[in-house]
């Protein structure tokens, strides 16, 4: 009995074969390369059709992740990275290869959180949350021993959290926290800086550079990459504060591209939480890293598959 | 069938008795009088003692909503405002008056949703936040269907939440929005502005006043009072808006004793809320006025108690 995951990120496609343990049986990865719209649904299901059709495994149910919201109601996928996803029917699409495979589609940041409860680091955890700190900012939240989903399934858009006041035009399409303290926010502030300042550095904003590139030169003491990281570990704390003080975790998983090269700072985001956040909660959290790294989504699109089963074995679900 | 609430104040003891319906059949409500320690824990258990013993009701279950938090492993109770429940022996003692009925100790904030989403503005909600603005700040959060009580429960303390970079030694009892916002908060701000400020109030800081003496002064363009207020939306709007965008409520319904008097300013938070929140989320939710009002922990603490009887029968539980 094997379980099918896929996850679906911004620039590619992984899949995985899992047994009910956990173990994973084969894996692969292949690039979107550009791709959007139909392209992209149809490498979902040509991976679907070529897994159930080999002998070699024995899928019994599939769990997919992608990079937005998937609607319980309409069964449409909102997408914002990938082209042409406002709205797509990759629930349709995949039910026509599926056959009576059962199946599941869940937002990445659910997925996230799911893995890390299934083999990383929230085992055993009733409430933990998954922060999830690459190219935006959101979190996966799993409380009363359930993934949180809201009321429309967009609960854990923390990256929109008000850290600061006075509205800018520039959190419009990305909200406060994630303009500030994301990876692409790294870049827009580290960018900000340069042009502010006559310090040297190997920066060049003409050039382009990542969040990747601050990590780098502030590893060589480069003075905006550090001061860019500087201010980033204190949105990060209060951010994180914030989930403790409403949610009271047992854990707060930090993961995505950022975590990553911005582990080695968990001691001091932590610092910088412990002056804001309800004590009593500070004192019961763990602040610890991914312990399933980027392969965290397609643990839990592998997870989602289980649950079905268990579901259909006992009607429980998470 | 009937069920005894309590509800326990920093000032007050109420008691009432309810049909399984939700209708009261009576209530009376006792000043504490400065009362702390035994002295409360023996008025709440006369109180049983009384009800219980009362030929006119049969009383089948009791729940008492406590101003603080009632921990469920270590059975004991800490209330901030009762003078020595540090860590108060509440458990034992109702269990000793209460024999064989069953009776469970909750918060007020998780009462107060509790109380709502059955015989108030939350029900059949699945998703629906509850936000106490009195002295304190608090929030009830009901979500999946049931109570979140995090890892030690203690989630929902949202008067902790960080809204502005910058530590200040003033934060350390109560947290960034509470010192802003909350009734004690408000207090705090318009005597900062009095010593900053020429114009004339009718706000005398010597006199010392109270968050319903700046609402109505404000009434009369008291521009000190308005000020304060002014602020405050602000707060409340930022603070809304971090829930809506964490965990996507169909309502977040405002309670407390400040709405009360700033139940007409919901539009202006509305306003505040949208320009800040994750904007699907924003669209799916409702802010609305408590609709029991100072009621709603009695509601809460008797919805315990119902579920008590609901646990006992079919073994599920809120």
């Amino acid at each position: 009995m094997h379980l099918l995951g896929l996850d679906l990120g911004g620039t590619k496609l992984a899949t995985a074969v899992f047994d009910t343990s956990g173990g994973i049986l084969c894996s692969e990865r292949q690039e979107l390369s550009g791709r959007g719209g139909d392209k992209v649904g149809e490498m979902i299901c040509r991976q679907i059709e070529e897994y159930l059709s080999n002998q070699e495994y024995s899928i019994t149910a599939i769990g997919i992740s992608v990079p937005g919201i998937s609607n319980a109601h309409t069964k449409m996928v909102w997408a914002p990275n990938i082209p042409g996803w406002d709205a797509y029917p990759l629930y349709d699409q995949i039910r026509d290869v599926a056959g009576n495979i059962p199946f599941r589609i869940e937002s990445d940041r659910s997925c996230y959180v799911l893995g890390e409860w299934w083999q990383g680091n929230a085992r055993g955890c009733t409430d933990v949350i998954y922060l999830a700190v690459g190219t935006g900012i959101g979190a996966g939240i799993f409380c009363n021993g359930k993934v949180l989903s809201g009321a429309g399934g967009i609960a854990g858009a923390a990256g929109w959290m008000v850290l600061q006041p006075g509205y800018k035009k520039e959190y419009e399409c990305c909200g406060c926290f994630e303009r500030h303290a994301s990876g692409r926010g790294m870049v827009k502030v580290a960018v900000e800086l340069l042009s502010e300042t006559n310090q040297k550095s190997q920066l060049k904003k003409e050039e382009g550079f990542s969040a990747k590139d601050i990590f780098e030169a502030a590893a060589h003491e480069d003075p905006v990459a550090m001061e860019v990281i500087k201010q980033s570990v204190r949105y990060w704390g209060m951010g994180i504060a914030n989930l403790i003080s409403l949610f009271n975790p047992q854990k707060i998983i930090l993961g995505g591209g950022i975590f990553g090269p911005a582990i080695g700072l968990i001691p001091a985001i932590h610092d910088e939480a412990i002056q804001w956040a309800q004590p009593i909660s500070m004192q019961q959290v763990l602040l610890e890293p991914s312990a399933l790294g980027s392969a965290a989504g397609l643990y839990g699109a592998a997870y989602t598959a289980l649950m079905l089963l268990d579901s259909h074995k006992s009607d429980s679900n998470v």
